[in-house]
């Protein structure tokens, strides 16, 4: 056969298998029912929606009160915490060849459970993270029955009681998410069901289970060596064909094998690869890997085709990092900074919640509208906070393909988990599923033990930490590991503009912290306009007030007895806040001015600093106030633009050492032009301007930048003026860059004198026309 | 079989086992010979003592200049360290039943090597820790020659250069003890060899390989659930017996059973045990795991008797341990606190250095001088340091019986061992011989990666940290792992009396430290006359020269220009130095009241500080002048004893906030009764004295010691008078203790005016008579 023939024919095959892989995907039809012990049956059957969750389905059936989120309606779903529930599904026997196989899939059921084939007990499991795959062709009979009895959700670590104890403690030794518990954010509504795609398929009986593409990248970045496993059933005796392709599909390598057995293993090498870059340092390249088994006569058996990526990533030493020089001398700070493909980047990014209470009800689509505003933000790294799920495929290929980092928790947040050995091995099931799952996938950056774990009991030496540190290095060597998020010189908060009990405010404690990483930071903001109308009654909303929707959705009394509104803090600096508008706009105004100013805080102290993440990026139901830069459901808040403009990869940034300032008073500023790019950065003209009352102007001062070097900041000139009088209560300072308007930046600040009055900075700009800051105030 | 006759019955067994244990083991002659090729066969054969060392053989052979530790007659072996060396022994065939094979067994061939058996090859090594055991029957012939070849040393890392590199940089990537290639107090030679006990040993075909007894002993300390596992040859179909022992020798457990496999686990368990303490804790109970393997005729085929004993032991957070409370928050100090039984300990000892350069001659008996002393001076831990050897299974059975606590290091030592891949092989291969050897010892406490890691470019991240820490977990998880020393909140250091640069001493910098855990601090000492005289030659003794033995033997030009003798913080102290007398006392002076300090203050500092331990406790040659409390090969210095009471359980002591003192100053001191047991202890009365010019005495003060709890520190009153004139330039205060003589202390103190009469400390109590510090001056 003729080179050209053999590539016609062989795309033919491959389109042929397409068409075959999508054909044998049987859907089904689920009833769903509850039941107080497990030797019951289900008194009423209703239809239940799969991917979807228990209190949905019910909900839907028994007319409860919607939607959901609407003012208290979410308390309706509490009684379904200690009830089992039952999902069952009929089908007729397929019509499938004697070398074929009928299996059942399921990508995800939370959280313990049991399947039944025709009253037949087919697996015990507990754990949402474990894919499920199934022969069910032993069991099969002409009409079928397959049944799915969720256990109740576990409950251990202290009693729940409402008011008096932090309800997440219920999540302790459990690999169930540990938010649904309960958090300053989230409601206690401890969802499950069947919560990702599920299916029939018809397989033959000669079928791959799974190829993992491992590699090492050399030093010089010039060669990759990869190792294909290859792992099946019935194998042998077939032969494989893998294809590599490269990002423009043209085929790299090919290679062809009779299979020997149903584990085979073969390594090739890729020279001169095109390498996976996170989107603001350069392409993320992605490879096609293709592998097919055939039979002897060429007829197709099974197919497996995945993206893959190569970098080499990397947490090293940041610079300065020793603290500690004399004796007695302890270690230095954690590496936290990310170096990839032997470059150092500055990570931007934000902590990622589930975007919805109801993980079932995550789409593709729904994480597609999110992942790109966090590239759009300039953020190219997420940290998927370790109190939420494991995402879904559909996120890590969204990463993969636009460049986004993933830092991976494993679902352990803010409990003591145990050293109990059943936990232990429950862990070990999930967290090898987790780690066998996510690490093909290029974007990930870090795994990560969990959330603030040392902060509540656990230690370097808890047995779950370190059995996860035993299985990344295992299952993934190469990528980096951490125990948990904080460690020895990276920092979580604060969480305030302001702190009542210290008098600090963001401009006070940021600039006198040196953290190595700023891995969590917030400053809370009121919910937009059009959410708070959407789930708070009219009659409620203003003033906001305790036991309405107001407090359920986290505006009151949710970490502290002020958060996340801080009303105090709003009358502190713009006295009484007489109506809603107010309270929005002054709410969100200290969000995008205190956030503004810890990430370009963070990015002025690169190079001991590498890395700032707010928290958090969105919130998975509506909140009154959060620390979120996105609203449920995908709403964005002012906030986010600032945070975005924070983090351009090149931006004049003017440090000012306080928000509050007086007439009089010795106004001074200091220039930084901030650059986490390779580019070499040409000369050009700055100038500061102070703007107030309108149209009222003062140049500040001017500077001739001369250019800069890749991947450096340089401290510009300092100015000072004695503040004039001036009659509002918000002022603007204002960079402007000749012939690099995208470096524009501009900062309000607040003027605190008797008889100022009250304007709102502008906010025409929250719907895409914004640019860089505040234009103007009014 | 009535119970009476079958004990009889055992008891005969066992003792008839024991004789035919004894009986199979076959010595070997061998010869040694070098070669610069590997395919080159040695010019000359001398006579090798097995287990030794390859340079002391050349040494006799050859008539090198002796002893080997006199002057500089160590750069004598410095060329073998490039060269190949082989081993050669012969031996017939011995006699041997059908049902009989020949192995040959080495616990320990050091470093890279291929054994040869009549010139086949049957094994190629890396690594001195992974016991040999080879079926040489197939390749027996009535008259045979086996060869062991030894590589050259590895030299890996940055090119060995005398007098400009560290010498231990070429350690780097390999699992040889990096002292060998230089240290402060260690020449570069590196020593190699066949190091440990080495015999042909006969063997029935069906035979046990290992015997491992794993156990959790309950939260509550009431029941021991055991695992045993037993790995063995052609076991099946014969049957096991196996009796556990109590400490007495009662049999506590029996267990018979047929052999299906050669590879057998069964539990057992043992209600109200007798567990394991340290020695100041408790007792270290141990009992006799003893496995029979007979045949159906109940002969016995093999038999493995191990001792072992239950302790739980953790690493849990230090009280106050929480540095850093304020947002941006970041983590707690690692906890390095000692839970033993559920008991907290305060952990007292010192840094275990290998006790003999030649590790070849390390023998039961001197490891039991040495641990006895350590054991005398009142230490529970002896951290075993990365840099040397994992010691010979006789070191861990005294300190399982004697109650003496081992931390016990990686072979990783001040060098940032990389990722290579080959490397983490052998690691993998060591570490897990390592770990599979030593767990099976109660008084394992810790497993650490190695010394001062993260000072040399090593980080959490580094490879092989996380495979150590992988393999812990794995194979021995429920004894803690740390990474390295120190970690956050530990301390390694001041290794100086006085520090020119800072000029601080001792009594300046350890009150103003805060650590949890000192895990290296050091003051060094002149050795003691006799030393000196062994290895100096005599023209040479006095005063001290560079490119004499006093710098080949580390008393000058060590670790900085002037250590360790630091003749100017002598002078400085005590004016000119007229003699060797002088300079070995003044030394020594300042070595025992400087450790005194550091350990009473560590002591002081609890709660929050959980761990003292001096760098080092002995030395593998002879030094001139030395951070140890025991010259080679085992004369004790004066600090041995000042540091053996500082270690006492209970003691009164006194907190001197200087040294050095002057007319009319105001002298002041603090009473601290320090208490590391569980007992109460009763009211006494205790007093102050201060004691100068031979018989002049001031009472400083009285204290009516209202008694004590249980593992808790009492700060007693503060004293302070201004100081006479005194004609001498020492003096010393003296506590005493009504009715409890043990709990006195006495410190020395430095008076430094013009025209003072120098005068030593008494010294004869340095022959076992000492009892509670310095009597006298004079």
């Amino acid at each position: 056969m003729s080179r050209y023939i053999f590539f016609l024919f062989s795309a033919l095959i491959i389109f042929s298998f397409r068409i075959y892989g999508q054909q044998n995907e049987i859907s089904l039809n689920w009833e769903i029912g509850y039941h107080k012990t497990a030797t019951e049956t289900p008194k009423r059957w209703a239809i239940a929606t799969v991917p979807g969750a228990v209190q949905l389905d019910v909900m839907k059936d028994e007319n409860y009160k919607q939607p959901y989120w609407f003012a208290d309606n979410v308390i309706q779903f509490d009684w379904m915490e200690d009830y089992f529930f039952t999902y069952k599904t009929s089908f007729k026997k397929p019509s499938m060849k004697s070398f074929e196989k009928l299996y059942f899939h399921s990508k995800g059921i939370d959280y313990a459970f049991k399947i039944l084939c025709n009253n037949v007990l087919i697996r015990e499991q507990e754990g949402m993270f474990t894919y499920v795959d199934l022969d069910l062709t032993p069991f099969l009979k002409e009409d079928n029955e397959l049944k799915i009895i969720l256990m109740p959700v576990p409950k251990t670590g202290i009693v729940y009681e409402k008011g008096t104890e932090t309800y997440r403690q219920n999540a302790k030794e459990s690999v169930k998410p540990a938010v649904s518990y309960g958090w300053d954010w989230h409601p206690r509504l401890v969802t499950r069901g069947i919560w990702d795609e599920t299916f029939l398929v018809v397989r033959n009986q000669s079928h791959i289970k799974d190829v993992s593409v491992s590699y090492i990248l050399n030093e010089e970045l010039t060669n990759v060596d990869l190792q294909v496993n290859i792992d099946g059933e019935n194998l042998s005796g077939n032969n494989f064909r893998w294809i590599l392709r490269n990002s423009q599909g043209e085929t790299i390598l090919e290679k062809k094998q009779t299979l020997l057995s149903d584990n085979v293993t073969f390594n090739a090498s890729v020279p001169n690869p095109e390498l996976w870059w996170p989107h603001d340092y350069g392409t993320p390249y992605l490879y096609t890997s293709e592998l097919y088994v055939v039979d002897s006569k060429n007829k197709l058996l099974s197919e497996e085709i995945q993206k893959i990526g190569f970098r080499k990533i990397k947490l090293v030493m940041n610079d300065e990092a020793w603290i500690d020089p004399r004796f007695p001398r302890s270690r230095p700070e954690v590496p936290t900074a990310i170096e990839i493909n032997n470059k150092r980047i500055f990570a931007k990014g934000s902590n990622w919640v589930h975007p919805e209470i109801f993980v079932g009800l995550i789409s593709a689509d729904l994480y597609e509208r999110q992942l790109l505003l966090a590239k759009e933000a300039n953020f190219n790294i997420l940290r998927v906070w370790g109190g939420g799920i494991v995402n879904k495929e559909s996120f890590f290929e969204i990463c993969d393909r636009e460049g986004i980092l993933v830092w991976q928790e494993f679902p352990l947040a803010c409990n003591n988990y145990g050293d109990d050995v059943e936990y232990l091995n429950v862990l070990k099931q999930e967290a090898t599923s987790i780690i066998n799952r996510v690490k093909k996938h290029p974007c990930l950056a870090i795994w990560s033990g969990g959330n603030e774990l040392f902060w509540n009991g656990m230690t370097d030496q808890s047995l779950p930490l370190r059995l996860l540190n035993s299985l990344c290095y295992q299952l993934d060597p190469y990528t980096p590991y951490i125990n948990t998020s904080p460690l020895f010189g990276m920092g979580h908060g604060h969480y305030l503009f302001y702190d009542k009990e210290i008098d600090e405010n963001v401009f006070d404690w940021m600039p006198k912290t040196r953290k190595t990483a700023y891995t969590e930071f917030a400053v809370s903001g009121a919910s937009n306009m059009s959410v708070l109308e959407s789930f708070i009654p009219s009659e409620d909303l203003f003033p906001p007030k305790t036991n309405t929707a107001w407090e359920i959705h986290h505006g009151i009394g949710a970490w502290q007895q002020d958060s996340w509104l801080e009303i105090p803090t709003l009358k502190k600096y713009f006295g009484e806040i007489e109506s809603l508008e107010e309270l929005v706009k002054y709410s969100q105004l200290l969000q995008c001015e205190g956030l503004k100013f810890i990430y370009e805080e963070a990015r002025r102290q690169r190079p001991h600093c590498s890395m700032a993440l707010n928290w958090c990026f969105q919130e998975p139901w509506p909140s009154a106030a959060n620390n979120s830069l996105i609203n449920w459901p995908n709403e964005i808040k002012p906030a986010y633009y600032h945070v975005k403009n924070a983090c351009r990869p090149v931006l004049l940034s003017v440090y000012v050492p306080k928000f509050e300032w007086n007439e009089n008073e010795e106004f001074s500023c200091e220039l930084y032009l901030l650059n986490d790019t390779y580019d070499q950065l040409e000369p050009t003209n700055v100038k500061i301007l102070l703007q107030y009352d309108g149209d009222k102007e003062i140049e500040l001062l001017t500077w001739n930048f001369p250019g800069g070097n890749s991947f450096q900041n340089v401290r510009g000139p300092k100015a000072s003026i004695n503040l004039p009088r001036i009659n509002n209560n918000l002022f603007t300072v204002k960079v402007l860059v000749e012939n690099h308007e995208e470096y524009n930046s501009s900062y309000v600040f607040l003027y605190n004198n008797k008889n100022v009055n009250k304007v709102f900075p502008a906010i025409e700009y929250y719907n895409g026309e914004f640019l860089f800051g505040y234009n103007e105030v009014f």
